[in-house]
C-alpha cells in the first residue's frame, strides 16, 4: 500500500549531522519509502552558507531563509538541527503553524523551554520528537517514553556526554591531570575550542533536565538541575577513587525521592564503584541506566555523539512522524501530568568522600568526627594516614553513609573552620551503589 | 483531554506474569489513564485452574471460556500470556476478528507463525505488540522497529536466555561442570523442571526468528534458525577459553552477509572476549548488542524474565496500543519488504577455536595443519602442549583466523580422520573481536 505522492521534507541546518541525514535520505530512500509507506523527498535545506559545496545535494534546494522554507506550507516534517534558542525556536512553532511536525536534535532548547515548543505541537496537532537531543544513536527517549509508559520509573543515571567521559577516561588510565587529559580530547576532535558547555556539564545539565522531564512525567527546566562540572577533578581524586575500588565519571542522575513525591535532577562528578556498569563505559561512549519499579535495571549503551549516530536517531523519529503524518495520528505529546516538585539540591541523598588534610596529632579524628556527628552524618570509613614528607601533617579519608547534601555540606564547612584541619582536598560524591 | 469511557482489557493467562499486570493495573490505574489518556479496565481473565484464589482479582472476571472472552466484541485490547502455539493463536486471531488489539508475550508462537498474527491484524486493521516476546523488560523490539527505522541494522549479537547465562556463569566463576551448575539453576528456580527449551537453545532461536526478522525486514521462522545449546560445554572448554582472556556465552547471532544479499540467524555456544561488554553480562540477565550502519555499535542491558520485568514490557505495549486505539491508529505492523533469502548455517563466517587430543611425536602439527589448509581455513594460533600425565599424547589448540563454517566443520571431519589424531576434545566458535 505504497503512496506515490512523497512526504516533504525541509531541513534546517546542513553541518556534521544535517549533511550526514541528507546523505542517508537519498541513499536509503528505498528502504525508508518501504517502512513509512511513503516516498520521503527533501524540499529545501537552510543553511547559513550557501556557497559551501554539499556533496550529495541539489544546489537548488539551498536556501539561506530558512523561515520562508518552514512556512511554504507543503512541508510535511521540518528537520531542525541548528541548535541553540534563537532562531531554532521560533523557526520550529512557526513549522507547527504551517503544517509541519517536528524531528529536533536540539538540547539546549528542549531543556530550557520544551514546555513552549510541546503546547504549540499539541495545539497545531503535530508531531515533537528529539530522540537525537539525549545521547546520540542511543534509543532512550522512545524507551522511556513509550516501552516504560507502564511501569514507574524511580532513577536515570547516566553518561550522557562523552567529551567529559573521554578526559575522565584518560585521567583514570593514564594518570594525566584535567588540563592533559582536555588537550589530548581537543587534539583528537572529541573537545570544542571553546569545551565549556561540556566540562562546566551544561550539556548534561540539560539532557538531565529532557530525561527527568519524561522519566517522571513532570516538567523538569534547565535551572532545575543541580550542576558541576569536573574542571576541579585531580589526578589525585582519581587515585583516591581507585583506592576505593572506584573510578570517577560525571553523572547525570534523575531521582524520585523515597516517598515519591517530589524529583531531583543533578549533574556532577561522581565516584562509581569499578563493577558497576557505567564504570567499564570508556572513551566518548555514553550509557544510561534506567531503574524502574517492574521491570528493574536497564542500561542503554552506545556512541552519544557524533554525525552518523546522530543521523540515526533523526532519521528513526522521521520514520515515526511520516507515518503518523499517514495515519493522520500523532505520537505522544508532553506528558507533565504528575506535576512533582522538583527538590533542591540540599534535599538530594548522597554519600561524601571527602579527603582531608589535618594536624598528624592524636585527638584530631575525635574532634573530626564530631562534627559529622553533630551534623547527623554517621562516617562509613576513615583513612588515617601520616604523610610520608613529615611536615606534622596527615591525610584523613573519610567516606559517609547516605545523608542529605546539605547536611553533609555543612559538615564540611564545619570541618574547615576547624584549627587542625588545614583544608579539604577534594570532596566527592558517590554513587551507584 | 481525558475520556472516561474506559477502555476494556482481556488478560489470557494468569500465572507469574498474568497476575502481576493485573496487579499493576490496578495499583497504577490513575498513571496509566493518564498517559494512555483513558482508563483501561480488566473485564476478563481466562484461566484453567478458576478455583485458584487470585488476589486483587475480582472473582466475577475469571473464565475458563477463553474463546468467549476474546469474541464478546467489546474488549479492546487482548493480553495473550498463555504462551504456546494452540489455543493462543487461534485466540489472537479470534480477538482481531472481534475488534481487539493484542499484545502478546508469546516468543514461541511469534517465531513459528508470526506471518499468520501479523497478516490478520493488519487485515482487520488491529495492532499487534510483543515487546515482552524477547529479553523480558528490556526495550529491544521497540528501538530495533522504531529507533533504527532510519538505520540499516547488520548484526544483532546478544544473550537472550537468562537460565543459560545462568549456568555459563556459575561454571565460569566455580569451575563446575555443566551438570552441576543446572542443579544450582534448578534449585535457585532459575531453570524448569524439564530444561530442555533453555539448555537445547530453542528459547534462544525463536527470539532469534524475531530480531532477525525485526532487524533485516525480512521474514525468518524458527526452522531458519541454526540451532545448538549447551548441553556439550564442559569445564575444559571454559578453563580453554580463560586461556585465550575470553569466556562462554550462549548467543543468539543474527547477521547480514557482507554482501547484503542475504541474511543468518543462529544460536550457539561461543568464546568472546572478556573485554566485550556482553562477556560481563552475570547471573540470569539478558543483553543485546546491535550494530547498525549509522548508529554503530548499541547495547541494551537487563532483566531478560521474570514476571515483574515481563509485566513492565507488557504494559509499555498496553498503553502503545491503547493510545493508538483512541487516535484510530495503528502501529508499525510486520516489515518484511526486504525479502531476503537465509542462509544456512555452512555459509556463515566464523571462526573455531578446537582442541585436539594428539599423538604426541615430530610431524603431527604439519599433518594437522596440511587439513586446514586444504580446506581453505587459515590458522590464527596453534597451542600444543604434551601432557603432564605422559602417555604419548599432546593436546593441540587451534584458533583459526574467519572462514566459512562448512569449511570449518569440513576441517573437522578430515581431522577425525587422521591416524595421529586420537580425539576431537572441543570446537567452539570464536565471537564478538
Amino acid at each position: 500500500m505504497m503512496r506515490t505522492r512523497p512526504l516533504k521534507v525541509a531541513l534546517l541546518g546542513c553541518g556534521v549531522v544535517g549533511s550526514e541525514v541528507a546523505r542517508i535520505m537519498t541513499t536509503h530512500a528505498d528502504d525508508l519509502a518501504a517502512r513509512i509507506g511513503a516516498p520521503v523527498e527533501l524540499a529545501g535545506v537552510a543553511v547559513r552558507r550557501p556557497s559551501k559545496v554539499r556533496e550529495g545535494i541539489d544546489p537548488a534546494l539551498i536556501t539561506t531563509d530558512a523561515t520562508a522554507l518552514v512556512k511554504r506550507g507543503d512541508i510535511d516534517v521540518v528537520i531542525e538541527v541548528i541548535g541553540g534558542i534563537e532562531p531554532a525556536r521560533t523557526l520550529i512553532t512557526t513549522a507547527f503553524e504551517h503544517g509541519a511536525s517536528v524531528v529536533s536534535a536540539n538540547k539546549a532548547l528542549l531543556a530550557e523551554d520544551g514546555t513552549t515548543l510541546y503546547a504549540a505541537a499539541e495545539q497545531h496537532g503535530r508531531d515533537l520528537y528529539f530522540e537525537a537531543a539525549v545521547a546520540g544513536a542511543i534509543p532512550l527517549i522512545r524507551p522511556l517514553r513509550e516501552s516504560l509508559a507502564g511501569d514507574k520509573v524511580n532513577r536515570v543515571l547516566g553518561i550522557v556526554n562523552g567529551t567529559t567521559n573521554f578526559i575522565l577516561d584518560r585521567m583514570d588510565n593514564s594518570g594525566a591531570g584535567y588540563s592533559e587529559a582536555l588537550d589530548e580530547a581537543t587534539a583528537l576532535g572529541y573537545a570544542e575550542a571553546d569545551p565549556t558547555a561540556d566540562v562546566e556539564g551544561f550539556d548534561a545539565a540539560a539532557k538531565a533536565a529532557i530525561l527527568a522531564g519524561i522519566a517522571f512525567h513532570t516538567r523538569v527546566r534547565l535551572d532545575d538541575v543541580y550542576r558541576e562540572g569536573l574542571t576541579e577533578v585531580t589526578a589525585a581524586d582519581m587515585a583516591s577513587a581507585r583506592r576505593m575500588g572506584c573510578t570517577v565519571k560525571l553523572l547525570a542522575i534523575c531521582e524520585r525521592a523515597a516517598d515519591g513525591k517530589s524529583v531531583t535532577a543533578r549533574v556532577h562528578p561522581a565516584m562509581i564503584p569499578l563493577s558497576h556498569p557505567l564504570a567499564s563505559v570508556r572513551e566518548a561512549y555514553n550509557a544510561v541506566f534506567v531503574e524502574a519499579e517492574a521491570a528493574g535495571q536497564l542500561m542503554f549503551y552506545g556512541p552519544g555523539a557524533g554525525g552518523s549516530p546522530t543521523a540515526s536517531a533523526v532519521l528513526g523519529d522521521l520514520v515515526a512522524v511520516c507515518r503518523n503524518k499517514l495515519a493522520g495520528s500523532t505520537g505522544p505529546g508532553e506528558s507533565a501530568y504528575s506535576r512533582l516538585p522538583v527538590s533542591p539540591m540540599g534535599d538530594v541523598v548522597t554519600r561524601y568522600h571527602i579527603s582531608l588534610d589535618v594536624a598528624d596529632k592524636p585527638g584530631v579524628l575525635a574532634q573530626v568526627a564530631t562534627v559529622f556527628a553533630e551534623h547527623g552524618v554517621s562516617i562509613d570509613t576513615v583513612r588515617q594516614q601520616s604523610r610520608p614528607d613529615g611536615g606534622g601533617e596527615a591525610s584523613l579519608v573519610v567516606v559517609t553513609h547516605r545523608a542529605p547534601d546539605a547536611a553533609l555540606s555543612g559538615t564540611v564547612e564545619a570541618l574547615r573552620e576547624l584549627d587542625t584541619v588545614r583544608g579539604v582536598a577534594s570532596i566527592m560524591r558517590v554513587e551507584g551503589e
